[in-house]
């Protein structure tokens, strides 16, 4: 079969498994995250074994140490990634219908959460990523259509018939509702947002040109995509800036160099420049990591997380025109995803905040925090920066539903399931 | 200029205009639509001149009567326009920050809504929507890039020009923050969905092919559009129907015909056909309303509305399987708008609506109630069918808004604009 056919006949399975899904009790979606846990504990033999084997073709393909390093599962991996399955599992279930208006004729309008259906994930080949993802859907109550990155897919294919088929079918729910699209070929990945009809949402992983295209394509189809082609956290550093928060700031904000929202771009307010650039220049040195000051000879927005072999630059700017102006500049030159406000004056930190329209906005915090773990404590599906009204930033499963107004009599006690 | 190029000039003029309406505040607002309401009233005269030039040309021109029915204004109607943007006004604004979560080190986790931007909308030559969209894109601090009919440019320049500007002007704000595309060449629908770096969002009213076509062409270009193509309610009669109650809900979902909301396909429990369909075919038959009745020579979920000449017409349908069945026949079958349950059996009732998962549910209660001032007591901006996480069903101003996190410490109030 081509990709295209596999990636239809998934998801047409997704589809014949979902309404079961659709009608579980909560505690059964829970059930079936614990015995997930319990079997990648169990099955952790058979599972790194697997592993193995996607490690030493990707070895003997000569890819690249880092991809590497993203594909292998050790004892210890697994482990923590049953913890997180218990985790996910111990987390609240959003309310499922919240009363919001009383009508005539004794009637009550309800807001309620319905599951999207079957949601699609794409991404690239790191074995974790295909529990992740599989135990938000079934948290949330979606079926779905995964497709990892080819060098993974052994490792997949283990997590998905030993750990996720076996812990749903423990549940008493349908193992066939998570579909892994079993083919390395990444056409994969375009058929899978190629039929809105069959998987209207997509969450595609990863970022930079690859994760750009597929967006693209998804539009082209009518395919709703949750992603983030482009990151790069943004510091403004106020006149009111603390030095010590500043350097604190600094060196959180690049604890880690290829994720996207590290600290890529500093704008350094026109009035502080000469006060704050030698400072901020000795501890970007200190960590090892390179000044671009002006005159640039890149956009200001360009990601360094994205620049192999580069990813250790922090662009510099000027920015004049205070604090609005600054949240402005970085609306316009970066994807929007995240952004700090240094600033001991609280006016200028508000001032900047309420300019800025990007998924995150911190006041002498780092961007780093733009996380779901971190912000909402819930694993983050993905991160989506499209300026459209819908999830946005950090998504987590609670995100994955679509909303329904239900009309019905006052008195009747629902269990909006 | 060509259509495209005014497009972009008015989108650019909005997109300078925003950040002093994002900066305004709420009363400044409401301040606005009050003296939007005000001047309906002072400039009805020449309001209604412009008006009756567009209808003279849209006579001369021979348009079907009843759109020139929808493009006439006449003192009646501007009132109730007027009395509408002062219930607009009168409405609260949703909270801009709401605290969700406490973080280390004295932060706290606020979601916050930012308005989207430039928001763009295209509708039918009906004066009154210049108005209503372009007093909700105020009240929800948006931009707007408004483009009408062309039949209704003459009034929707005189709405703008007479009303909306110098309301904007009077409460304090930037004139041009609402832009009409002053062109009737119907490209310019086209160029409003196709710069989603200018206008990310557009409500496209209206239905049927021309709808279904700009839809298709913003996805091609990246837009999001909220919009609902295809209508068309469902009323599924349970074998514990009360005649009576279905006999209400026959004539309530039939009291107009040319509406998305309107009872189209009658899906009657296998059980009670017999027993049900006499009845229901004189009623309909007394509201002079054909029944389609099996074999149908039209897919199930055809909508009368749009079928010009045939607008009276019912879809008659058995529907085996019980009501988890129906519901998904009628997810299946329909563009998912609404659907009603009519049954005195509450658990029939509630194993309808928990699998129905359509944009909105009715449980003895009519789908025409799918409408943003009878479900959610504010005007509709419009309503969208789509399948993904976002605003569905009926749009109103509180939708038309972006999550954004922000984090801040927890002792600073902060006025979350």
């Amino acid at each position: 079969m081509s990709a295209d056919e596999l990636v239809r006949e998934a998801a047409s399975r997704a589809h014949a498994a979902h309404p079961a899904l659709l009608a579980a009790a909560p505690e059964a979606l829970d059930a079936a995250l614990t015995a997930a846990a319990d079997l990648v504990e169990r099955e952790r033999g058979t599972l790194l074994d697997a592993n193995a084997e996607d490690v030493a073709a990707a070895r003997a393909s000569s890819t690249a140490s880092a991809m590497v390093d993203r594909l292998v599962l050790d004892e210890q991996r697994l482990l923590s990634l049953a913890g997180a399955l218990r985790d996910l599992a111990a987390l609240p279930h959003p309310p499922a219908g919240t009363p919001i208006r009383d009508l005539p004729e004794g009637l009550v309008v309800v807001e309620r959460r319905v599951p999207v259906g079957v949601v699609g994930a794409t991404y690239e080949a790191r074995p974790n990523v295909t529990l992740d993802v599989a135990s938000q859907l079934v948290k949330s109550r979606n079926a779905g259509v995964l497709r990892t990155g080819g060098a993974a897919l052994r490792s997949a294919q283990a997590i998905v018939d030993r750990v996720v088929a076996p812990a749903l079918a423990a549940a008493g729910l349908d193992r066939e509702v998570i579909q892994l699209v079993r083919t390395a070929d990444r056409a994969a990945a375009v058929a899978l947002v190629s039929h809105p009809d069959l998987v209207p949402l997509v969450v595609v992983r990863g970022s930079g040109e690859t994760t750009r295209a597929l967006g693209r394509e998804a539009a082209r189809h009518g395919t709703r995509v949750l992603a983030h082609a482009d990151g790069g956290g943004v510091l403004y550093a106020h006149r009111s800036a603390d030095p010590a928060t500043l350097q604190r700031l600094l060196r959180a904000g690049l604890d880690r160099l290829g994720v996207c929202n590290r600290l890529n771009l500093l704008l350094v307010d026109e009035g502080a420049w000469d006060s704050t650039v030698p400072a901020v220049t000795s501890v970007l040195a200190d960590l090892g990591v390179t000044t671009s000051l002006p005159p640039h000879a890149h956009r200001l927005g360009h990601e360094w997380a994205l620049d192999e072999g580069r990813e250790a630059t922090v662009t510099v700017a000027a920015v004049s025109g205070g604090p609005a102006a600054a949240a402005r500049l970085a609306d316009r030159e970066t994807s929007g995803i995240a952004a700090t406000v240094c600033a001991e004056d609280a006016a200028a930190a508000r001032e900047f905040l309420a300019a800025w329209t990007g998924t995150g906005g911190f006041w002498n915090a780092t961007t780093r925090l733009l996380d779901g773990a971190k912000l909402l404590g819930a694993p983050e599906t993905g991160i989506n920066v499209d300026r459209v009204p819908g999830p946005r930033g950090p998504v987590t499963f609670r995100d994955l539903a679509l909303r329904q107004f239900v009309v019905a009599p006052r008195d009747v006690p629902f269990d909006w399931r």
